[in-house]
């Protein structure tokens, strides 16, 4: 069995994409377990788990790996690092993990992630993300739903992309928004949902000179983004918050964004009159995109 | 009599600058005149000037421009675009002066300032600023008070002016807040002051893992910024804001920064155990700052 058709073991946290993921691996007919996060997994994940486990278990996580060799271990869904509280409440297995868990509350936020691949491939699992697990649950280029960009919105994503490009070294935000020919925001480790309260804060204070249909928010992986286990995503609740904000839509970067929860992203898109549109940021400036 | 030892008329918003600026100019012998913008121009600056305008009559304050012909006109001090309520409550000037006005309403925040340098250049007159008419304003090269940044910092300081500079280009933020290895925000049309705020909140919340010493702010010109109008700035109240979130200092952009009431400054950032360095931004990384 080679590994590409071996088993996947999906490290589940929250949200519906463990389960999203478990169906698409299960049409390509491939082995899945889940284990599921305690605390995170929420009721529909954790009745299609094999096995659950707290977070501060990873020697109980491993052995449960070890046992079962799968081809890949994919880790998917919301996680926080634990609290010192969620430490206490288990300071015996945090005490049993401290070799795993010390480089991991060691960490800063950016190399988080990071920290725990290197885990488990020094156990020798394979990390593999859902871009070669089931790249069609990311995002294509083109226009998504039925509201298309226009001109002005077009040249607004191609400033948005060149200036997250030009910032991508510096491990800094996966988004900003742009308001006309301005950039309006930058995110920081805050997150887009701040992000964008803050662009709508400025657009109430009118700093803001939005140019005609509202800013747009563009969200794409920084270079050298470990998109295994650190991918940007937007969802429905991006979709509504943006609309609320007053923006205009929505570009995410082809090939490298999760749409979580495709269908009703797009229909919010559609009823709220928001365009979500996939841009090639590879090139320079999405003048004309592909649909 | 040549430009350079004519008279300056200071077009005078809020804070103590104007005054300043004044006082550094009649040391070096120069005719200065202020023309107080009411409404903004503080006590201080209404007792020393020739003239009080109100913001929307550009019409008396060009008038008073042609009379004199100085060899010089200079912004200084906190103006903001008149707001609509103000624009009412002087209806009639604001119909008598619509058309320097209207373009000014219409230019977004970015492009404000320019567009009011270019009333004035059509009209004839030399715009100048704080770096030609009493360039000792502007922070210099070296560490200004008692603390020196660690090694640590200037480090920080270094991913700082890097990151600043790629972003240079997008007419974004002219200040971040690095802490540690990371850029913990970049600045957007909210200022200097809402960001240091994210950034303490971002601490707070123990998003942000600061490296020993607290985060560092750096604030430095964008390429192309008009500095005769738009002069990055720190002052007193910047060294108080760091000093509550936390931050270990904050470093400029020498040359092209603004230190207001530079006594006041130095001495609050020295009680507060806060560094306050002017760096050169052209140099790529300033690892060895010359004092």
């Amino acid at each position: 069995m080679s590994a590409a058709d071996g088993g996947v073991a999906i490290l589940a946290g929250g949200g519906a994409l463990p389960r999203e993921l478990a169906d698409r691996l299960a049409v390509r007919g491939r082995a899945v377990r889940i284990l599921a996060l305690r605390g995170f997994a929420d009721r529909g994940t954790l009745r299609r788990a094999e096995c659950a486990f707290d977070i501060v278990d990873a020697l109980g996580i491993i052995r449960r790996l070890h046992a079962w060799r799968p081809a890949a271990v994919v880790l998917v869904g919301v996680v926080h690092r634990p609290t010192p509280r969620a430490l206490l409440g288990a300071v015996a297995a945090a005490y049993r993990n401290r070799d795993f868990l010390l480089p991991i509350m060691r960490a800063g936020d950016d190399r988080l992630l990071r920290t725990v691949v290197g885990l488990f491939e020094r156990e020798g699992f394979t990390v593999e993300g859902i871009a070669t697990l089931a790249p069609e649950l990311l995002a294509g280029v083109g226009v998504f739903g039925r509201v298309e960009p226009t001109a002005a919105s077009r040249a607004a994503i191609g400033l948005g992309v060149r200036c997250l490009t030009a910032l991508s070294p510096f491990d800094v935000g996966q988004a900003a928004v742009v308001a006309g020919s301005r950039i309006a925001a930058v995110e920081g480790p805050e997150g887009t949902d701040a992000m964008i309260a803050r662009a709508q804060r400025l657009g109430r204070t009118s700093r803001l000179h939005g140019g005609e249909g509202g800013p747009v928010l563009v969200k794409m992986a920084k270079a050298g983004q470990d998109l295994r286990v650190d991918l940007p995503a937007i969802g429905p609740d991006t979709v509504r918050r943006a609309a609320r904000a007053g923006f205009s839509g929505i570009a995410v970067g082809a090939g490298a964004t999760l749409v979580i929860d495709r269908a009703t992203t797009i229909e919010e898109a559609d009823r709220r009159g928001l365009f979500v549109v996939g841009v090639d940021t590879a090139q320079d400036v999405p003048g004309e995109m592909s649909e």
